[in-house]
């Protein structure tokens, strides 16, 4: 995957070969900074409201001064789009520091955030939609402020790549017995009818495509229950799903050993499928199937 | 602070301002990395066996595979120091991350770790190992791996910047009640004449200082005891310090609103002071008491 060639850097637009990191970067030495990853679909946003009020609340969350308001904001990440001619689909990985200073635990006085925001191309991995994926249960070993959506990912890599090494697209993490969320989506479970997912707590990153979800359910009228799911439950569960913004809904389809149900996806996932893609403006996930529905 | 201009970084030595940061950095991007920071006196660095055991340890941990051996790494940082014409006091920070690669959770293949060290000058903190300071206590909200010398640093840099706004040099962390450490430091205890510290569990970063005082205390034939310390009892110590590669023994006078006993750093936390300075063959804190002891 390469990355389109026109950047967001140090307050303007350059090509990414000229940028330049600040010899003492607080991003690199602290992960002291937030970020957001946002789906572009046709050369367009979508969520863009919704991962920019999210910006806003962690930039807030870690007391970081951004220098930019959020019209101000929106226009350069139109901006960015325009100057790469982007009309296809991707995403933009946008990331702002508390800024440049001498190494020091507390907050510099007077240093301006760095903001760096460029845009990858993405497709969408429809196999993995289509099929479901399988996912392992993993210990929840992360901090107490999974809300704020920083820079400090360690331990969701950790997570995410063993996942990868059983052959997994997931890893479900729990923590005291409860289900929180993904290493790098939020996660749900059908039962009876309903959908469970976890409150949004400071325990959990509150997805963008989670406040979607939330809606296509609510307009399917699927009851959306979030309350505590036992990790020891999940096997009985008659579907299981994630969303992400890059795995938009994704089936879950068998988790450590044991397989969901009968081990497709199911009906309640593919009408949030359906409803996602109609709410993109984008292709359904199986057109056939959708049509029955 | 400045930093001296010769640094190493991407395999070799080069002047800072030749630094230059490949795109997507995974230090930058996930705090994908371990760090060091070792303390120099009179050009010569301290405790630099425990430090690199420590290294290795954590990028063990986090599978880093490091391109250099325990032999050849230490040569490196020699050379820098030679490099830098490096006489004074001072200390180097080093960083290593797992590399440069498109933006995914899982682990790149064939990638290079990324290393880079400096050396800052760094005078001793001689008002505050003298006079002792005050230190506020804060919730633990860490993740569990705190073991690892890992570049997510958020919440101690939050909790370093509560202690800073509360006139504070230090927060004391707890967690469901017991002591861990403080925010870029261990803490210790003394009553009825032992030494109390949390036991060196993932819940602790195993400071080299912390070592050191171990070994000080022993041969000090002061008890030193690894066990949990509750937050509610450090108003009753008889005397609190802290220990770091920055801080070296420094001692806590005052933790939130309690004076802790008189108010003026207690005699155990001197005699080890003491013992650091022979140790590090630098100049003791106060050298009238200390002739007396």
């Amino acid at each position: 995957m390469s990355v389109f060639p026109i950047v967001f850097a140090q307050g303007s637009f350059m090509h990414k070969d000229k940028l330049k990191y600040p010899f003492e970067e607080r991003g690199l030495q602290f992960g002291d900074g937030v970020y957001e990853v946002i789906r572009i679909y046709r050369g367009k946003y979508y969520l863009l409201e919704e991962h920019i009020d999210r910006l806003y609340r962690s930039l807030s969350e870690i007391k970081i001064n951004f220098p930019h308001d959020r019209d101000d904001f929106i226009h350069i990440l139109e901006s960015l789009l325009t100057k790469n001619e982007m009309k296809m689909d991707g995403k933009v990985y946008l990331q702002v520091t508390r800024g440049s200073a001498p190494r020091n635990h507390i907050f510099p006085q007077n240093t301006e955030p760095n903001v760096y925001a460029y845009i990858e191309p993405a497709a969408r991995n429809m196999k993995e939609m289509e099929n479901g994926v399988c996912a392992i249960t993993h210990p929840d070993i992360r901090w107490s402020f999974c809300h704020i959506k920083s820079l400090n990912l360690l331990p969701n890599l950790l997570a995410k790549q063993e996942a990868n090494e059983n052959g997994c697209y997931e890893a479900i993490l729990h923590k005291d017995g409860t289900v929180t969320e993904c290493s790098s989506a939020n996660v749900y479970f059908v039962k009876n009818g309903n959908i469970y997912t976890h409150p949004k707590t400071n325990g959990i990153l509150h997805g963008c495509v989670r406040i979607a979800v939330e809606r296509f359910a609510e307009n399917l009228e699927i009851p959306f229950i979030e309350d505590a799911y036992h990790v020891g439950d999940i096997k009985d569960a008659d579907e299981v799903f994630l969303s992400s913004s890059t795995s938009e809904i994704t089936p879950i389809v068998k988790v450590d050993d044991h397989q969901i149900n009968d081990g497709l996806p199911g009906p309640i996932t593919r009408k949030l499928q359906h409803a996602y893609a109609l709410d993109a403006g984008i292709e359904p996930i199986i057109p056939e199937t959708l049509t029955e529905a």
